[in-house]
């Protein structure tokens, strides 16, 4: 099996081939993404306009989205986690958090659009909280001020060991499962 | 002339047919909006999907997008605006200042796709401030947390005055120009 994974980010295309276990290419169609907090309903429309992107090709088309979800915000930022990084920055949100409850979960949602054009869904969670201040040098986008419970680490300063159950690690295992169950049903 | 305004929103259209003095249909096709900070980005598209959601008429397609843009927040949330409201509403983003600088502006984005597809921009904006806490009755959405400067009034305090030199108000007022410019060219 082959699959194309939209993303600009290489080391995310590595990290997914090694969990999946499937060969994984890589695409960055143009995707402008819809506005809405809701992780699956953006990755589904992502998932379905790159499939069109690319030509409904005879493979399936994956695509992510993950963020931050403040549990005193309502679903803020959720899926609109990146204009926020990209506006106030990580310094930022926790500023506009004011002293309030830190709870967040970090969430990622995978979304495969098969060959018939059918989208499914997979999204993986960790429960956490927002630190203090931003800390730590390793990742990317707002992992310097996420923490997971269980450990007192931003996901910045946990290095390698924030692959082993990271939101994005557990999306991908619930998708190889899935994987594999399919490939048991056509066996 | 005749053209169709994109709003799920009567009274909205009515005030844009009296400002304009053109026929104004109102259509509300599904469009999904894409994210942006930037409120002439998401009208753009926005336009362009409800044109060819209606069939490429074969006349104007008009749709509006407007929010608010805190200057200490660097754009946010501009046109995400609708998904603060609907997550913490109005308290919640005076709470997010948390006592800090509460300069904002009201901006309102109009974006006509004409009949040859091309979509033409007018953008009206108003400064002003956060209100300490809501404030008034009258309006919708974030009325009542934004001051105009000049006045200590919410636009939720100032019942039919707001129309009179509104974000809203001033779009429209360059689309009218734009259109009898329009009109003396073709005469």
């Amino acid at each position: 099996m082959r699959a194309v994974f939209v993303t600009t980010n290489e080391s995310k295309r590595r990290e997914a081939q090694r969990i999946l276990g499937v060969e994984l290419e890589r695409a960055a169609p143009d995707i402008p993404e819809v506005q809405s907090l809701d992780f699956a309903e953006v990755a589904t429309h992502k998932a379905r306009a790159a499939r069109k992107a690319l030509g409904s090709p005879p493979y399936p088309v994956l695509v992510e989205d993950s963020g931050l979800v403040v549990g005193a915000w309502n679903g803020l930022p959720g899926a609109l986690t990146k204009w926020f990084l990209g506006s106030v920055g990580n310094e930022g949100i926790i500023e506009m958090l004011c002293g309030g409850d830190r709870g967040a979960r970090a969430v990622c949602a995978l979304a495969l659009a098969d060959t018939h054009g059918a989208v499914h869904v997979f999204e993986g969670v960790i429960q956490g909280e927002v630190a203090a201040e931003p800390r730590g040098e390793e990742g990317f986008g707002w992992d310097p001020i996420f923490v997971p419970q269980g450990t007192r680490l931003t996901y910045a300063e946990m290095g390698e060991d924030k692959h082993e159950d990271s939101h994005r690690a557990r999306a991908f295992r619930q998708l190889r499962v899935w994987l594999e169950e399919k490939d048991g049903q056509e066996a």
